[in-house]
């Protein structure tokens, strides 16, 4: 293989989050070789979904229209707001379907080591919603990391003197979860809230 | 999520080999979130090489120009030929760097369940170029696998008669390879094949 269009392409998609050279290779060579128009369809579809796919300008979510689905959705409970860092969170818990608020993505959590400050989140206007849209209760999901945990308390720092109630995700055991593979942390913590069995 | 540009994306990143849908929606999200013309960048590399890439039409490698790098290269030895299943397996023999002669790609292997039969290949091209290219051997290096050894087999039939050299990739056991992993048949080819060690 010379350096060219071929090897242009292979680092297009080797540059993909999970994709190696390899992977890459072997991609590209499906495209070439195999069933026609596949080069097209996938052009085609990325040129689509780069012209009709937007942030929503209220919860940050990615959606053809603005604001998205969930935002227009009339029955989503609109007094419940959920805390998210990014729009995979926020997938993760529609796949879960057990939600029925709206959503608030920060487009990532505080951190020192690549530089995100307050300034680069999306905190402005979550406080300006929860003042404006009669939030009654903010659910601070993001993950049991440091970076994730110091943001929730930053924002709780924040939202404390708007009076709303703030809560976090239970920490315990994941369902179908092994005691002998957890963390010390998880099992101290699933102690701490346990709960009682019904007769 | 809705149908829309998201999922049809998603769903022809997914139709490539080693995608599942949850890796689509992860390259998907990364290429909607992250730096910006990403996607542009994607999609111009998409169509370029479906432009330019083109099969050689003397040996089906994959190339910008027709025929091929290899066959105009005047460094390969032209009287030999080596025959391989998918340009697939002309990469992999030409990463090993040890070949210096021309390829001829037949374009996949005769199979009684895909319904594949000797019109699908370039068989005929192959006995053609064997003719009228003074070829004087040809490898046929195909896979060990029922298909790939009755190709080997039906080609050899035919190129019999034209009263050229034929050989074949050797049996044994991989470099680096442990015996204790190594099939049964490898191991009796490795032994049956064993040579001398030199004083």
């Amino acid at each position: 293989m010379r350096d060219g269009a071929f090897d242009h392409l292979v680092r297009q998609f080797a540059s993909l989050p999970g994709i190696g050279k390899r992977s890459a290779q072997r991609i590209v060579l499906s495209l070439l070789t195999g069933k026609s128009g596949a080069i097209e369809r996938l052009s085609d579809a990325l040129i689509r979904a780069g012209d009709s796919i937007k942030p929503c300008s209220a919860c940050g979510n990615l959606d053809e229209t603005d604001p998205c689905y969930i935002c227009t959705n009339p029955n989503r409970q609109k007094p419940v707001l959920c805390v998210i860092a990014g729009v995979g969170d926020l997938w993760a818990i529609e796949r879960g379907g057990s939600f029925s608020g709206r959503y608030h993505t920060l487009g990532g959590v505080l951190s020192a080591m690549d530089s995100i400050g307050p300034g680069d989140l999306r905190i402005d206007s979550l406080l300006k919603r929860v003042q404006e849209e009669q939030i009654e209760e903010v659910i601070l999901a993001l993950g049991a990391t440091v970076d994730g945990q110091t943001t929730a308390h930053y924002i709780a720092d924040r939202l404390r003197p708007l009076g709303v109630k703030m809560t976090r995700l239970a920490h315990g055991l994941p369902v179908g979860g092994e005691l002998d593979y957890l963390d010390d942390g998880t099992i101290s913590m699933a102690l701490r809230a346990r709960s009682a069995i019904g007769d």
